[in-house]
């Protein structure tokens, strides 16, 4: 059976104002409705003025919403959860009336400095993935993707990302479309990384990536698998 | 301080006559005298006959010994742990009297087939490697690497390894040495991980590459890193 793939569809960046969703906003905001979600809705507000500022600048006439998260999430049909991780309850859990049956994509890397490098450190659950995932609904859709590229490049139209986007889920469909979505991102590949829970081993590239990005003197280090 | 390397070392590849050991044994005997172990020392010594054939059709003109593991071990300056997981014990602690002050290589991963993919199963040391280093005595060296590379490719001198080999350790001399031992191998590209912790992201890196592998129909996966 043919699937059919959303084209247009409504995407909420909770997070949206910060460092990590910021190359989201930019990127999809050409072929799809972005609202930014904050905690509070005039940061959301202004946020959107100053990006679609930017976004004018470089040539992309779009309009991009700002809202408080609840509204943000409950208005989409794919969120995108931009926040680091000693937020994750706050935008799950704690919102949880907000979210029906979305595809949520997870980029929460729980990591922490110790003396001159980063260690993974993940829940129980074993990854950030897989904790948000127990957190939300069973009706939402957990994809967990975004690990392994420089997000200081991805926030800068005039740069050129490359690298690889590995994904892992447990519904084939929605990583279809998580994958749809990494294409619109020029240059990137999509990866399939299998199940949610091999979630873990991609969250791990991020402390791993930054250590080896500093040790061996790599600028805004991403990852590509390559053919023997 | 000028350093001064080995230019030229004795390498027990412990697990020598196995898959993962061969390539070690067919890269490094042009510059190194290369020790198979095994448990038997009369099957190590048949496999060095073999292997020394192998060598010789590829113009390689080498001299690879056969003995038992703990004679391998005690014989060496350098020691390549090319187990399965499962023999980690039997390699390191059962043997920990042939154990001086050598420099000793973990490629080895724990995991495990689940379905149709492999989880990353690690002991609650957090990786192979810090079991290996608590299993070993304190004077020994501990170094992680070789586990994002291809080893179909690794022992076939008929074609090319590529990718990048990341290592691990606490001792920045030991990994100084392995890296130059990494650059023996034509095409292979050095990173230095960080400390030992870091391995368990890189032990993790080979049950995900192998689901990459498969899934994405992408054969002999590797790693590379790449500048953003």
């Amino acid at each position: 059976m043919m699937q059919l793939r959303p084209v247009h569809m409504k995407i909420a960046v909770v997070g949206g104002t910060g460092h990590c969703g910021r190359g989201f906003i930019l990127h999809w905001s050409r072929e799809h409705d972005i609202i930014i979600g904050s905690r509070k809705a005039e940061k959301a507000e202004k946020y959107s003025e100053e990006i679609m500022g930017y976004l004018g600048d470089h040539g992309v006439k779009a309009e991009v919403a700002g809202m408080d998260n609840e509204s943000a999430i409950a208005s989409s049909d794919l969120v995108v959860l931009a926040v680091p991780y000693r937020f994750v309850e706050s935008v799950t859990k704690d919102l949880e009336e907000s979210y029906s049956d979305q595809i949520v994509i997870s980029l929460i890397v729980p990591m922490s400095r110790v003396e001159d490098h980063f260690e993974y450190t993940p829940p129980p659950q074993g990854s950030a993935a897989v904790l948000v995932k127990d957190l939300l609904p069973s009706t939402v859709k957990n994809v967990s993707a975004f690990h392994t590229i420089s997000y200081t490049v991805f926030q800068d139209l005039d740069r050129t990302l490359s690298g690889d986007v590995v994904i892992c889920g447990d519904d084939m469909a929605s990583k279809e479309v998580v994958a749809d979505l990494v294409r619109d991102i020029k240059n990137l590949r999509t990866l399939d990384g299998g199940p949610l829970k091999m979630a873990a081993q991609v969250e791990g590239l991020t402390p791993l990536l930054l250590n080896i990005s500093r040790l061996n003197n790599i600028k805004d280090a991403g990852i590509s698998v390559i053919e023997g």
